[in-house]
């Protein structure tokens, strides 16, 4: 039986780009062999944007060449447009992540366009995707899908009219991401139980942020009424450069805590989980990392059954 | 209508005997002052125990005293034996609780004495209580319920059991606590209904630890499966000192803001639960205080429907 539920770390990218230094390749090879080595089935590891805006991702298309030889799992980009898309899809990404913002405060400072011109920027990759990539696979994140911290709050039909825009453009995979850290979990169950209504098995994973504190909560909330994927980053690194305030993404390590815990199987090892944040400190030198689980270690007589895929 | 769940502050007790310094009792009163004036409707405020044990607590009957003049909420001590309950109840406690340990090895190095001989304890406060001060109620907080640093896992009849027991010798409320910070969504969730199911409405509070990060998960767990009641800390002071390496009371601030966020009423003003952390900070300075809605503020947009009880 394969693991329950898929963890999706997104530290070498969402984490890696929200902090000042960058990284150097070979210390970002081997952070991401080391995410390999612990069980990880997916990992974001690159954004394809402008070097002179993101000099942290100037490596992009190197590091996913290089991680697509780990056998066994997803490598996934970032692209915010058409030619990011295809500069990741040349450098053979196995899957895109496309944020598509339901505010359109966030949208317009984020890409300068609007919720609905960036469907049409989706549908331009898609297209792209069928000509030259057939095989990768296309998610877009619905990003403050919870809250905006430029507009407030976001209707959540306007959220659900989004995802479903997306679906129906051909989207494999929609998430929802709080991208601002103001979710709540009765909120995260009625979007995403109107999402699995409209969208079906198209409903993607659930990125939450832990900037008040309820990420883990959020993503219980979310696994509660069937969400499957989880996206975090190891240490708790990274957030959203664009959203003033906004910080913490969810800390892997203390999420597959909970669902080992739990008995829900995520085949990612704990102890060679806890091992990564070594080669990520020393690749950011005096970066702060965050998660619980790894200052108080694992609970004594804790005995992980690992499931692999 | 009154607050759908009732949040149970001690930090005054369970965080102030778990830090160094010594609170003036000036400064406590201030501080349980901006506590109250927050909404919060019940308090731990003391724990009768010798004071060469804990310095910080001798002035537990002077304290009690001062805060029974503020109207409209249950002033609550903790005690550790009929001793300590005689103190409490002579300076006029609305509330005790009793903290009656499940694992063995946790019980004999906290109070030297099984968790069965502990039940006698109980017994022989609860006649203490029908004589001197029938008004009073008695709680039983089961700690390490959920496993122990010292002997490790924690079985779940045992659990049971002890609670049983508690209910049967007549206790008004038997809570669970995650003394050592080991527990998961999905065991809470077992505990809380198996204690539903056994003892109904004198199930209690839970006292969840955030140690690796679960604690608000934790208690939306609890939430889901009937609990109304919820221990916390203001800014996540103190834990449990005999339970080497476990830290972290569930953090006030972040509880009240997940459940009112979610529109599940607390009664307690988030704007004044706030402003109590100067207070605390004036009576212990130096002292770290966590909790990261107080970091990130309430989310733009936020608006509090404050239902008062």
């Amino acid at each position: 039986m394969p693991p329950e539920v898929l963890i999706s770390e997104v530290g070498p990218r969402d984490g890696l780009q929200s902090v000042q230094a960058t990284m150097p390749t070979a210390a970002k090879l081997r952070w991401i062999d080391a995410l390999h080595a612990a069980g990880l089935r997916e990992v974001e590891v690159a954004s394809f944007v402008p070097a002179k805006l993101l000099p942290q991702m100037a490596d992009a298309a190197e590091v996913v060449r290089h991680v697509l030889s780990l056998p066994g799992w997803t490598v996934m980009a970032l692209v915010p447009n058409r030619k990011g898309a295809e500069a990741a899809l040349r450098a053979g990404a196995h899957k895109l992540t496309l944020p598509v913002s339901a505010s359109e405060a966030h949208s317009l400072a984020n890409v300068r366009k609007t919720p609905l011109a960036m469907v049409d920027e989706v549908r331009e990759v898609l297209a792209l995707r069928d000509a030259i990539a057939p095989q990768a696979r296309v998610e877009a994140g619905v990003s403050t899908a919870f809250g905006c911290t430029l507009q407030g709050a976001v209707p959540e039909d306007d959220v659900v009219r989004l995802a479903v825009a997306l679906a129906e453009a051909g989207v494999d995979d929609v998430g929802l991401s709080d991208t601002t850290g103001m979710a709540n979990p009765a909120q995260v169950r009625r979007l995403f139980q109107r999402l699995f209504a409209e969208i079906a098995d198209r409903t993607g994973a659930a990125h939450m942020h832990n900037t008040r504190g309820l990420g883990l909560a959020n993503c219980l909330a979310a696994y509660d009424v069937g969400v499957r994927t989880f996206d975090s980053s190891l240490g708790g690194l990274g957030g959203c450069p664009y959203a003033p305030g906004a910080s913490g993404n969810v800390v892997t390590e203390d999420l597959v805590f909970m669902f080992e815990a739990m008995g829900v199987s995520t085949g990612v090892d704990l102890a060679k989980l806890l091992a990564a944040r070594a080669p990520l400190q020393q690749g950011l030198p005096g970066e702060p990392l965050y998660g619980m689980t790894p200052e108080a270690g694992l609970p004594k007589g804790f005995v992980q059954e690992l499931r692999h895929g």
